[in-house]
């Protein structure tokens, strides 16, 4: 972790540091159940040193118009059990097997058992939004799930298919990641009673973060700084995702580039050296930094939606978050 | 399809045909989605051929108390979506390749697809639940929900696991099939405002008849007779799962017949003839002829669960039902 994520999230400690412990303390104790693999499997991923980014902004913007309750922190266990469920599912999907740099859940349980604890901690977070009792926060997190569910089913039908563009890889984004973002966001809104406006714009705010974050996390798989760091790199490469580097970097290629990346992503010819030649071709075309560069323009955006709402030490916090997003090192 | 079975659903299409015709109509309404795949996979599914037993008792549990409303549909459909997400799920972890004759959802478009449009249809499920607005019926529907997926993963846990008891076994099937009919039922009492007693009679009778249909369900997995229906029989064998008519043959075989299941079940060791001689086995043991009397046992419960309810048509159609959840041929 570099100094500056560090800094960030010390600051957020020092904030939000009693919220954040109860809500991790929600989190295991909702993880509870009779059939033992369930808080086994569930833990493994929970504990494995997720940042609690999306529970964070729950309870930064609970925070931030002055909320006195403790529900914040269970809507913010919520937020994280969906989220892991996400995980769950999506790495049964993907065939993927390190995540955060230790083996998935799936590599060491197989399909099953991933997809029903998945399911699990679905219906556990319903659970939970039904004791908290608001019809509004449970209409949020309902119409988010269908709609991360549609934007990883948008995913498959696009992987391994070059003639996504950037405006359907944006829409594939906005759904499976920044959805939940604003969801988090919104919730904060809801518990204080603010108006549908600000609600909106915490909602604007969460969006545009979910998308800058998902668009580095994207354009880091191509990133040599991370392997150095011990990070796995080109997974996504390796599945055929199309992702915004290698839209810009295909678009931007000659044709026998294009060549290269066809063979690769749509017919699943990688000989070795593959990577290798992925990453410096996504470097000489610049699309790496494309993707930085648009990366900062949604955080940019992020920041202007927040401007019109109170000036408070958690706005601060969601501003610096929005900065953190992209300035992860790469 | 028998005559008898044919009888009873003749008989039911007279009673709540025209609910049964708006909850197929909600059904295919919510299964919209601007992406594609989701409503091609899930109408595959959802109009392929299966009885409605779930929404059925859902639609009669709320006639018979005079429900004059139309809400009810809905949550017929809810049921069903439910259903069909967990069967998507089931399928995958099971690797199954056939159900009801047809090719699965997985046979067909891999792993994949089925895992995240059956997260789809759990979402939209929570989404008309939130439309309809009833906290009570949001609490049945997200309890229900964790207890399936305990109980899938009990049974996950269990296979290949000849220690599994029949106590064990039970637990299982009331938590995986029998909790949702339950489920299905109880919400007939609380759309009406019953009594709590009254919902938990509804409840009684829907889990007994859950356990019936699912005994009954695994015997038939050993059974010639379904075979010469053209049905695919020796599915649970093949894949290692504990069920009735195999822990009573079990328990009451020589040592070298449970030589022969330890063999087959716990080590996968099935050399061509297994399944010849595991049915073989479960008939000379009177293994199929004990679960099936177990499982009248459970319609005896089931009825006597409605007995103190007031008379009407549609009661006296779910105790058809019942008797019906063990006359199917077998």
């Amino acid at each position: 972790m570099s100094d500056n994520s560090q800094a960030v999230l010390d600051h957020l400690r020092s904030i939000i540091g009693a919220d954040l412990e109860q809500t991790n303390h929600l989190i295991r104790e909702h993880l509870d159940s009779e059939v033992e693999l369930i808080p086994t499997l569930g833990t493994h991923l929970i504990e494995s040193g997720g940042k609690r980014l999306r529970p964070i902004l729950t309870l930064l913007t609970s925070r931030m118009f002055g909320y006195q309750g403790t529900t914040h922190a269970k809507l913010a266990a919520v937020i994280e059990f969906i989220h892991t469920a996400t995980l769950l599912h999506d790495d049964v999907v993907d065939k993927s097997n390190t995540r955060r740099g230790q083996a998935t859940a799936n590599s060491m349980w197989g399909n099953k058992a991933p997809v029903l604890v998945g399911d699990f901690l679905f219906s556990r977070s319903f659970q939970m939004l039904v004791e908290h009792g608001d019809l509004k926060v449970l209409e949020i997190v309902a119409n988010t799930c269908a709609i991360i569910s549609e934007g990883e089913v948008m995913q498959l039908v696009a992987s391994n298919d070059l003639s996504t563009d950037e405006r359907k890889y944006l829409e594939v984004v906005s759904s499976k990641t920044a959805s939940l973002f604003a969801a988090a966001s919104r919730i904060g809104g809801v518990v204080n009673g603010r108006s549908p406006a600000e609600v909106e714009r915490l909602g604007h705010y969460g969006l545009q973060l979910g998308i800058a974050y998902q668009v580095v996390d994207d354009a880091l798989d191509y990133s040599t700084t991370q392997e150095k760091l011990g990070k796995t790199i080109g997974d996504d490469f390796q599945e055929g995702k199309i992702t915004l580097p290698v839209i810009h970097a295909y678009h931007n290629g000659s044709e026998e580039e294009r060549q290269f990346w066809r063979d690769a992503l749509e017919q699943g010819i990688q000989p070795e050296g593959s990577l290798a030649r992925a990453i410096a071709l996504v470097r000489q075309r610049g699309s790496l930094q494309y993707a930085m560069d648009r990366a900062r323009e949604f955080v940019v955006a992020a920041k202007q939606a927040l401007e019109s709402l109170p000036p408070s030490p958690e706005k601060e916090a969601l501003v610096l978050l929005a900065d953190f997003s992209v300035d992860r090192s790469y």
